[in-house]
């Protein structure tokens, strides 16, 4: 049975360890596949966005555990949701809206009980509650008994603004900036007429002319425009950081236009 | 059989694949499992921090190995230490000063031998002594092979200074700082009077009153102080980095008063 | 059967949870070793040098994937070697040169065709094709399946110059710098009369006297030259990180004489 970690608790402190410890001392035979501890402190849409990535490529019934919690220890909720193919452990503050509403096979609420740590602490519930959990789901012990049902309709969700569309321009935004200084953002080639004969991408003073197929089409250090392997409008600097370029942050405005 | 890595190798060499590379061969059934190799270089006492906290919630048995070894080649032991949940296998450097002497089952001083690479160099023993010393380990040969029984007294440890306590103040010092910017002092809870009126920790200028319960009880950015999930007086910021807010490092002094 | 994974990828995006996704969705014995992810973006020369350093350290067998591309998506071919020891999944562009001509056994070029994800993309082939054929591969499919067999000599070579040797001279250059910034370089000690009563090391303006066993042979801060590991001449710093202390990047020229 495998289990994916997403935190935000970086990989130089004891935080990661010590849930490894407790989920293999919970269930010995845990195959445990880090996703990312460099979510940025807090971050919880970057988060978001990883998992929504990656949850699809792993095998069925895999687990995915994700401690992003800025508000542990306070009334927010934790929930476990089965859909068809993957489970979800995660507090319940919206990082888990990319699961659609109607996929969601079984949502429970996760309380306080034997199969948690004694003395769940304030602050560490990555230890104390989502662990140990883990743990005990691997091992087959039935959702019943680790928390209660809820309806699926009371789940956390974000609303996400759609693209605007009007005649041949697509507004959208930059939602996530990857380790190379990717800009990507949620226009999504469905949206673009990509028979076109002129296909114009515009971000802050910018304009890149054309879509390219492969980021080593344009000299090094060069922008280019692309839809990536998500099939989404990711604007890239071949061999060069297009992030750091042009100064950009996530929630940046970008618009593309044909004639 | 379980063995856990933690050194200060960085995650950007081959440090630490060659290490797994020999454990794996050594003994293809080891499961690895990395507490971190982000100890800053030669940081032993954060090492020892790191450790303190994590290896108890591993399963019994379980084998870690830690290696920062700022004088690795000169005369400074190896030793694997057995306790009667744990096993360790580190430099002699006052890093396992956590385990109590009392609870030292049996300790060895690796030796070089057949068990070792072949010409142990003086700069990488984790790849020439402790991972092939680790896969052996978990592979079954009797440490009586491995080196020689030493005397628990003989094993280097650091002495840390007690919190001092005078009428209603504990005074003691930051002794780590975490990832998130949190400062973790070294004054328990069990050395405050939790029932007391009024409860104030001051760290250089400032005065944080009233112990939290966690972090979202105060507003954004602002600080807070409380007993953490090892019970340890934590100052932390809210959705922010108390040690950068407040350019602290380890060893500086904090108090806690109450009334 | 043991994958293990260098990439450029970061740790902080979904990029390496994809790939170990799928390869558990392909073969899901797979046990996945992580040597990097951190090798500097689009920097071949580095990922070259960490697999030379790693991968004879590995059980035989072991598949050892490397997705550092800077042209991926572009016509450069997808390459599978094999060795008498190990395998190697990685895209043709020199970073394999560490392998001898003479110990391929087998090269295969990697054709698209059902064992790769459908519709690959072009920026992605991580993805797209590195995990899915590196899962099929552990799970036994032939590599005839999955590519066409080529020619050993037809394999992309980076031709390194070598050190020049006259007198009691070499004079070579420094090819990696560690984590704890060590600079190494390509002089091996059997190019040294490593018997010559002195030996000096030159680099930049500063000339080190000597050659040390061990790091702590000199004071904290101070600058030593040794033979590492690898056997290569190393300058360092102990307790201190010489590569900052000297401001030098790879490539930096460095001399050792004697006398």
């Amino acid at each position: 049975m495998i289990v994916t970690l997403t935190t935000d608790f970086g990989i130089t402190d004891s935080f990661v360890g010590i849930m490894k410890g407790i989920i293999l001392s919970t269930y010995s035979k845990a195959i445990i596949v880090d996703i990312t501890h460099d979510i940025p402190a807090q971050d919880t849409k970057k988060a978001y966005y990883v998992l929504q990535q990656a949850a699809r490529y792993f095998p069925p019934d895999t687990l995915h555990v994700i401690v992003v919690d800025p508000t542990v220890g306070s009334e927010r909720r934790v929930i476990y949701v089965e859909t068809e193919h993957q489970k979800f452990l995660a507090p319940d503050n919206g990082l888990l809206s990319f699961i659609e509403q109607s996929a969601i096979r079984n949502i429970y609420e996760i309380c306080h009980s034997q199969y948690t740590l004694d003395n769940v602490s304030n602050t560490f519930h990555g230890r104390d509650i989502f662990a140990p959990i883990a743990g005990h789901l691997l091992g087959g012990v039935s959702p019943e008994k680790l928390g209660k049902k809820i309806e699926p309709l009371t789940m956390n969700r974000w609303l996400f603004p759609d693209p605007k569309i009007y005649n041949n321009n697509v507004c959208g935004e930059i939602v996530y900036i990857d380790h190379f200084g990717n800009l990507i953002s949620n226009i999504h080639s469905s949206l673009v007429n990509m028979s076109a004969k002129a296909i114009r991408v515009n971000i802050q003073q910018t304009e890149i002319q054309g879509i390219s197929q492969h980021y080593s089409e344009v000299p090094p250090e060069n922008l280019l425009a692309l839809f990536n392997s998500s099939n989404l409008l990711e604007i890239a600097c071949n061999l060069g950081n297009a992030a750091r370029k042009l100064g950009i942050k996530e929630g940046h405005p970008v618009r593309c236009s044909w004639d």
